[in-house]
């Protein structure tokens, strides 16, 4: 057997090693053919059939969910609510309904047509959390037509660990949230598939279960043969089929150096994250869904950094979630916090967004246009009803309102109108609300280098360090002909975040980052130098970075810190 | 007769009162038919016929203005070349042979077919000069429809002025350079089209020959009848239609005003540029064509701060310009300056540009992906091709090299190796070469931010204020939603500049600004103020801003200027 090695992107930390299982493959071929006019009703009976059918599958699934855990369930249970909202998708249904009853396309077809048109709205999204809901929508879409055609699920039979306690690592073109329903009984010790990114969310449940995942890795599912020995290295982003025994005794070692190290990390999960020198750090969470305050609190974080509310505004055919829904969504969120701090920020899409993809022509950098407050002071009503819906929220816990995208003192001046205006309408009606706090995102240059305008009229700022790389450099992160370039330890970079936490410390405002760099642990202590105390992160990185924590003294680091800033090379060379 | 007010583009200033002559609307209606497939190679020989007609009736009118003037004779010239050559443009062409030869189009319904194509790709284009080239693509497919069709040009019959003296204004759905050649002896004391913007010909015509003009008037023709009165407000965009007695005596007065003020402007056309303290400030001028020399020496420029080179490379179907022809052009330039500087700027076009299209859908954010620098560096064989085509043009006069979008000090690291690579690569056929001096634009934050870190490495640096405005507010400025938050005068924009012209200063080096700021006469004496001392605009901006420089006194704004640019209010309260 020929040892070889495939490469993708390395999603989720680890190593596993074990034997192959491949997914049968997740296309379903279907047939392409015309109805007589007087079948249109019956062939929308059918297609109603088949759509009540995987609701019921994936509610009693994520029922299966409710109760029995944290972490990884959570997400499992908040994916498969996307799921369960994409089947019941306004658009997706009156496309389906207009190719059957117009063209007289049989189910199958009018399914597939349509999923063509809402995926292209879809890849046009600037998000790449967003974009990557196409592979949500093609799952969804592929299971009914499953059902419609009576196929069984890819991994409806799947195996069991075998006797001799030989891990099994699942290899597959894609993976839904109801496929890693598998993963519940820790069948698989790691998994491998064809597509996918760090945001697609074989990636987020991977994380949360700490089960090593390279996804991306074009083709792995038609290379690996079924029962090979395959080594996953997810801190690597590598597969290495049929490994030499000296692979095998290396990879062996660092898997269970890996294991001590987990270990390690949970016996420190209620340990407060105080340095050397007594300082105390604010380790917070950012979470997508009300859901993912579960996996946040079982790593002992001590509030929700960010509150991304972006998945309210997605997939919905045109329409804007109104108060009701929206405060539901944050309540849930304000209440699992169980007093403890939430910052929500305000919608983080722009006017590129599917329910306006007619003008999206127009816009030819959607991430230099209409989107962020941007979008919101463009649009009152929607803006606030969102505010509304944020401040009734606020009568039940600690709540923070974060505006993204903020590069104008105006701006932060409109907010504050909108605000008075939201509680206004509020107290007009007798609604019952709470105090919030008001912060911006320094994510746009210009507002990192005019913070000291801003912070007057703001209560805290949190930096958002992916956009400002971005709009830094003039990088867009997810055009791969520019990845190469994006660097977050550009001396610009680490100026601006330097002078951020600077004049918020001198003005006495709480700052945090809430971007990728504050779940890097290779940065923690050039970011605990530079004074930053609050840090907000995806749950999976509080662990290791308030492991950095508990072995740093800020007062040895702040020289060093300070020279890496000033410094004219080129700072990927001072900091190891 | 009611008086009424229409808005549009402020495209060329000052005041124009008369009467309307409205020019035929340009479209000629085609009529679509098929043709038998016998008639493949008639229908082939008259659209060669018309072309050829076409090129004919261009390259007289060109030669016809070959040696008569310069400034706006010389852009017109220009104007012609671009329209001779889309004619030859290898894209059009073949698009149009299959459309008759395979689909069996007639003629004319070939010609509209391919222009669709290729306007397309013109509209996806983020350089906002080369995207208004589809209006140039589609004068010349409808000049060629009027000689297939036997039709007239709508401005055949031009007027000539009133016996009465009165002044005549045009008033067209678009203007071809070609119509505007009528301008020429003066027939027309202003004008007003439907269509274009600031980077139109049209808008650049005007500007050169300093007659007033508003583009982009919706349905102007439509509007204003033959013989109105109308007046055109050139400064504020507003044309009105049979103004009241008391508006046509306070517009003949303003008009009155800016004659005197032209006048002046004529005479410092040789002073020196010295402000009242002694120092000298070069004006230089940024073109984009070899032609442009002459309207930059006709206003007494010094030297050319910024020579464009996209104009070789758009427009060409899938080729690139080869070193003779770059050579060429840029020889031209260097000749006509006659011994003063050229500074020639690398290609500042992306991977999106029409002769990549296919790869377009792959970058989301143009703006942010790989173009300028990125994009010459990983098309090693192009860069080093225009870098021996410049290295040669230096053997005629001085050059200064020019990188756009560099962020990154390795990027600088990269372009010195190509430069000694491209002099090896001469040095082998013994071609001759020149001396050159290299510098970098700053127009990325990020560049701003470390141009210490970039200073020993470049012989200048030039700021780029429209891209690192751009990318400072994250803001699209060709996006019409977020227009209104581009603002030049931002505290972060304003201490980018400053920072970056101290810098230059500190190390010695040549630091000039080629943004539209350098020539805004509204900042001048900021940015004299702020140590500047080398300002490269268009032509058309020198001596007005030499006016400002004749005027200040350096070290009675050093202060003034720190003091603005240490704010943290917004600075347009400041500056007035």
């Amino acid at each position: 057997m020929t040892t070889f090695t495939l490469h993708g992107q390395a999603v989720s930390r680890g190593v596993a090693i074990g034997r192959a299982v491949l997914a049968a493959a997740s296309r379903v071929d279907v047939a392409h053919y015309f109805i007589a006019p007087e079948q249109v009703s019956d062939e929308m009976a059918r297609l109603r059939r088949a759509r009540d059918t995987v609701i019921d599958d994936l509610q009693r699934l994520r029922h299966g969910l409710a109760h029995d855990g944290v972490g990884a369930h959570a997400e499992l249970a908040a994916l498969l609510e996307v799921h369960l909202m994409l089947l019941q998708d306004e658009q997706l249904q009156e496309g389906v309904k207009h190719w059957v009853s117009e063209r007289h396309y049989n189910a199958e077809w009018a399914l597939t047509a349509q999923l063509e048109v809402v995926a292209r709205q879809f890849d046009e999204m600037e998000d790449p959390y967003l974009r990557e809901r196409r592979a949500d929508l093609e799952q969804v879409v592929e299971r009914m037509l499953r059902v419609l055609q009576g196929a069984p699920s890819p991994l409806a039979h799947a195996p069991t660990p075998s006797a001799e306690g030989e891990a099994l690592v699942l290899v597959a073109h894609d993976l839904s949230p109801a496929d890693m329903l598998h993963f519940k009984h820790g069948v698989f010790a790691g998994f491998v598939t064809d597509v996918g990114g760090r945001t697609s969310h074989t990636a987020i449940v991977a994380r949360s279960l700490e089960i090593p995942a390279v996804v991306g890795v074009r083709n792995a599912s038609q290379w690996v043969q079924q029962d090979d020995l395959v080594i996953i290295d997810g801190d690597a982003g590598v597969l290495i089929v049929n490994p030499t025994p000296m692979m095998l005794a290396e990879y062996g070692y660092k898997q269970r150096q890996g294991e001590v190290e987990r270990e390690k990390l949970t016996r420190i999960k209620n340990t407060p994250a105080v340095t050397l020198d007594g300082q105390r750090i604010e380790l917070l969470a950012n979470i997508e869904l009300p859901e993912d305050t579960l996996p946040a609190l079982a790593v002992g974080t001590v509030g929700v950094g960010l509150f991304r509310t972006e998945f309210l505004f997605m997939g919905r055919g045109g329409h804007l979630p109104d108060e009701e829904e929206q405060y539901d969504a944050y309540r849930r969120a304000v209440e699992g916090m169980h007093g403890l701090p939430v910052t929500i920020r305000t919608v983080d899409v722009g006017a590129d967004k599917p329910l306006d993809h007619h003008r999206r022509d127009e816009h030819l950098n959607p991430a230099l246009g209409l989107r962020a407050i941007r979008w919101s002071l463009a649009e009152p009503a929607m803006f606030l009803t969102q505010l509304r819906a944020i401040l009734r929220a606020a009568a039940h816990g600690r709540v923070n309102i974060l505006i993204p995208m903020v590069a104008h003192l105006r701006e932060i001046r409109q907010v504050h109108t909108m605000l008075a205006k939201a509680r206004e309408q509020l107290d007009h009606r007798g609604a019952v609300y709470g105090p919030v706090r008001l912060g911006v995102m320094i994510e746009v240059p210009a507002a990192a280098l005019a913070v000291r305008m801003f912070l007057p009229h703001v209560d805290f700022v949190s930096i958002g360090t992916n956009d400002l790389i971005q709009y830094a450099l003039a990088i867009d992160r997810v055009d791969e002909s520019v990845a190469h370039l994006y660097d977050p330890l550009h001396p610009a970079v680490l100026r601006m975040v330097a002078d951020t936490i600077a004049a918020a410390r001198e003005a006495g405002k709480p700052v945090s980052v809430c971007g990728e760099m504050a779940g890097d642990v290779t940065l923690t202590r050039l970011l605990l130098g530079l004074g930053l105390r609050s840090f907000s992160m995806h749950p999976t990185q509080i662990l290791p970075v308030k492991q950095q924590v508990l072995r740093s003294d800020t007062r040895k680091l702040q020289a060093w810190a300070q020279q890496v800033v000033a410094s004219d090379e080129p700072a990927a060379l001072l900091v190891g």
